[in-house]
């Protein structure tokens, strides 16, 4: 029988002070949506509703590029999560198999937690709650178990003193048949303070009717969830963290490991060097032997063996380096494919282009790819050398073994192995400089006179 | 009646290790002695005497640059801090009002705080002494009250084991009406190990003579002093936690806030996203819905609603940035308008310049601002194109519509809608790159053997 | 008498998940093997053996960078501590004196600490084992003692309840005379779980023999080993905590001492100030007043007083910086002497160059050093003003006060006082830019039909 996820992804989250969706505020580049998706998909779910509310166009032009086949249920009104997860209903129809409810704002629940749920569904529970023993219980609510039952959840302002004493607490997390979670919801009421329909309150509707219900325990910190921009920063100080010693324990060195940061889906191989102040944006791969230099910034890259990258270089989506290939300081490479050994070590723009193996880029080139509407694509040849601060202006081809000097504008293709000059001749005017800076500075004088 | 405040900075602080004197050392750009003016300021003082004694002409000077309207008194000798009281006196002949007195190096006082103590004045006590609960009391004097009465300040050194007990320590900011300050100060002695007439001596005096003596109570924090380097660190470390903590209440994104470095006035709207390892210098403002990417280093510049900066981007004093401009890597802006929409994307410098609305600065491109004597201006129009590695040598301007070829040296103004072209006309040697390679490749051949 | 060392680096690492051999991993631009060689060193050893094993022709190779005065003796086969000392033995034939047993792994232990082991030797110790008060002593051999005399050192798993409650640990690190320490070793057994040949075993055999063995204590950081990448990552942390407070006793300014990376010879003077975000590679001298701005990186290079280098400057080896030099944002400087008060302030590369004093350097100018197979060098002269986008193709002269027009590529020597041109002129197409952009907006409007 198959699973499917009900994620609520509909508040509004007013203590984050945005104007985006709660859900849609990023850890490690991934939206929190998108990392709750994700530990749902190891599941490989039939069907995934994300139910939304507040934001609910955004929501759902964001879900598209989260790569995600969900089905999109919307609440009109935010009057609790029994309700939120209630509109997944109908997009559920005809479905049977376990439900699971989980949340948008929170990120860390482990696939092998969600695991855990499912076995213990198979092991005969009812009803599955995702609990956690707190380090500090405050004002979450309490599970209240008896043997290996669930009883009830309770409000901690609704908690007795006695109540308040246990430390294991909801995640809100939960898992039930279909058939069996939409009949409790339907039981649910609103007859409390805030007028809500609480997903809680299936926990005790099932023990009433006699059905079990157990608790699956995970670690606290699988449950952190975020409501204002600190907790979305501690969450992402808790996935750097984790990010960091998994990439050490896999071989990697990371000098200062405060200072490296990663994304969501950053791939490290064994033996790779990464100094301080070094960031990782969503889609990089660096081989093994690699070394990533001080200050630099790479986003939807592939670094081969042997490559030296940086200090201070810029590797943006489409930079596609072959082995042992050097990218310098000021370096900003974007949609190219360099091929092995080639460098490009100070100040240039490599964009739109093909770089030839062993081909040296001099410093101050750019690769001139937009004419002001279209882009068009630049070709180097292998063992081309290019000469310092020469613009190639696309679309151009260098051939192989090809030169061009120092300050040439390149506008047609040089034949393999050609030296293309487009340089004025030099005149020395005598005396010119020294003559010219005595007027500047007497016009200097006489201004400040 | 008004209020006046005293700021003693005279001290060497010799255990900073530096030419430097000590109240000028600064946390988030600002002197320590500016944290104090700025505290006080709040107050609306009538009159402001800074207390100035090592390094005096250094610290006279840079009260200017702090826009504080600062009298200042000289302490030709450093007799202690009831002597350097007693240097305002002649400066305040004829005031009639309260007298605060703070530290220069003491930078953290709440205006709240300072606001208590004028409170505490107004209700009635004759000498009000700032105290704090020190959760470490170490070798701080310590604060002896009966009741709500002040009965002195013991010296760490003087106290028995029972006043040691005491956590209430000193902080040395005091309140006291003009006249009755300086009549005790003058009953003040030097009979003590280091022969200084201490200030703390004036509570005991005051009790001796039937005053009243209260104490206001603060947070510790706030009475932070900064004594070596180290402490230094410490007070900006301070400065940073709370800064970090206000711009995300305040609705900013700071992946990283440990890596985000704020100045004393930097100004961030609500969902500006700012990446790791971004410092903000003095002056910043940062509209609502910017983004500041990794490594961008930002001073005295505006920033609009929707621009993205950076990654590497550089904008320093004068840069005002209006809506959706982008100001991508390795780009330097100073003294600039940039009008809503421009883009300059890479390795480029504008400085003294204004750039209209969509213009596109090719990468590589130099607005020539110096002569080596004068600064020129470049006007760059609306829609304008700058081809990449174009030389724009001011004064010069650029029409609307315009465009500049790639490594272009623009001397003359380019008419709205035309096309400068300032270049070479290119010519391929066939074959002349690899005869010259393999001439160069022989040389090092034989220069090896 | 004299002194010698054996320090053990014959260690595989498997832990380290590295092609490298563990003691070549580097903490502060170091590898830990120099770390070691280095306290040692400070003994003025006559004689120092490394052991060497894994990796045995990388890290023969690895000493001669380390400039160390090593021998390097080779354990084939990796049978224990004992075994390890005893491959030294052929090597130290014939000498007589005290033999200090240090490790590779082991990168913090300070001279003062062997210079006390090599005391308590003079004291009459026949042997000398350092120890360390473990805040948590784990699994650590304990050193178990009688009166001032150790007894034994036993592994943690063949530790009684009452050992394990010793709190004084074993660092490995061992001090006696050659003759005693071989006749030792060769009396240990391997008739242990592992087969292998413990030196910890010599202190049962020296108090045995009636031979004396004492204990020098050291502070428990000093034994801190290297096993994992986390305990590398540790280990540099824990080198920077110190150099960075060193760096403040002495009198710089570190605004965020923790975004501050130090290589372990680091200078910095008094009074220089030090933004966020800089990395100090090995072999950097910043003399007082200088500053160094954020996103800096320096490496094997000497920055004189008053010297204001960043943001975003790169220093790298052989950059000699005179004083009161201005080195801008994006800005690289290799093998070059620059004279007092020049200023290189932003895009540019200068290297194999020489900037006379007050020379100024535009925008995006470039020294042409490499003619694909041969290095060049450029002069530059006092007070030569270097108009932005120069290309300097070396070798190459610039005069004293001369000066070059922005975007000439400069391939002859230029005199004293002359202006040098290379130039196209400029021709403005009247209404050009407008035609062309109405074309290719057309031609977009075409392709999206």
């Amino acid at each position: 029988m198959g699973t499917a996820l009900i994620v609520l992804a509909a508040g509004q989250g007013s203590r984050m002070a945005s104007d985006r969706p709660k859900v849609l505020h990023e850890v490690a580049h991934l939206p929190l949506l998108g990392h709750a998706l994700a530990a749902g998909a190891a599941l490989s779910p039939e069907r995934t509703i994300v139910v939304v509310g507040h934001g609910a166009e955004t929501v759902k032009a964001a879900l598209s590029g989260l790569d995600a086949r969900a089905d999109v249920a919307r609440q009109e009104s935010q009057d609790g999560t029994a309700h939120a997860v209630a509109q997944a209903r109908p997009l559920l129809e005809g479905f049977e198999g376990d439900v699971i409810v989980l949340y948008g704002d929170t990120p860390f629940i482990r696939p092998e937690t969600l695991q855990a749920m499912v076995e213990a569904r198979r092991d005969g529970a009812d009803l599955v709650v995702l609990g956690f023993e707190a380090a500090d219980p405050g004002r979450y609510g309490r599970l209240v178990a008896e043997g290996d039952q669930l009883e009830r959840i309770v409000e901690f302002k609704d908690a007795t003193e006695e109540e308040r004493a246990i430390r294991l607490c909801n995640s809100g997390v939960m898992a039930a048949d279909a058939g069996t979670l939409f009949t409790l919801i339907e039981q649910v009421g609103n007859d409390n303070a805030a007028g809500e329909y609480y997903l809680t309150d299936i926990v005790g509707l099932a023990r009433a009717g006699r059905m079990s219900a157990r608790v699956v325990v995970c670690d606290e910190a699988e449950t952190m969830g975020v409501n204002t921009r600190a907790d979305l920063a501690a969450a992402e100080a808790a996935f750097q963290t984790r990010a960091r010693a998994a990439a050490m324990e896999n071989g990697a060195t990371l000098a200062d490991p405060e200072n490296v940061h990663f994304a969501h889906d950053t791939h490290l191989g064994r033996d790779v060097v990464v100094e301080p102040h070094v960031v990782f944006g969503p889609g990089v791969t660096v081989e093994s032997g690699a070394t990533i230099r001080a200050f630099s910034h790479l986003e939807g890259c592939h670094v081969a063996e042997g490559c030296v990258i940086g200090p201070y270089a810029r590797l943006r989506p489409g930079a596609e380096l072959d082995r042992d290939v050097k990218i310098g300081n000021f370096v900003e490479v974007k949609s190219a494919q360099v091929d092995a050994g080639a460098k490009i070590n100070h100040l240039t723009y490599v964009g739109d282009a093909h770089v030839g193996a062993r081909a040296n880029i001099g410093a101050g080139s750019v690769t001139c790819n937009y004419d002001g509407v279209f882009k068009h694509r630049t070709e180097i040849g292998a063992d081309a050398f290019i000469g310092s601060s020469t613009m190639l202006v696309a679309p151009v081809r260098v051939g192989e073994g090809a030169m061009t000097g120092s300050g040439s504008v390149v506008t047609e293709d040089v034949p393999d192995g050609a030296l293309a000059l487009a340089r004025a001749k030099q005149v020395n005017k005598d005396g010119l400089a020294a003559r010219l800076m005595a007027k500047l500075r007497a016009a200097k004088k006489r201004s400040a006179n």
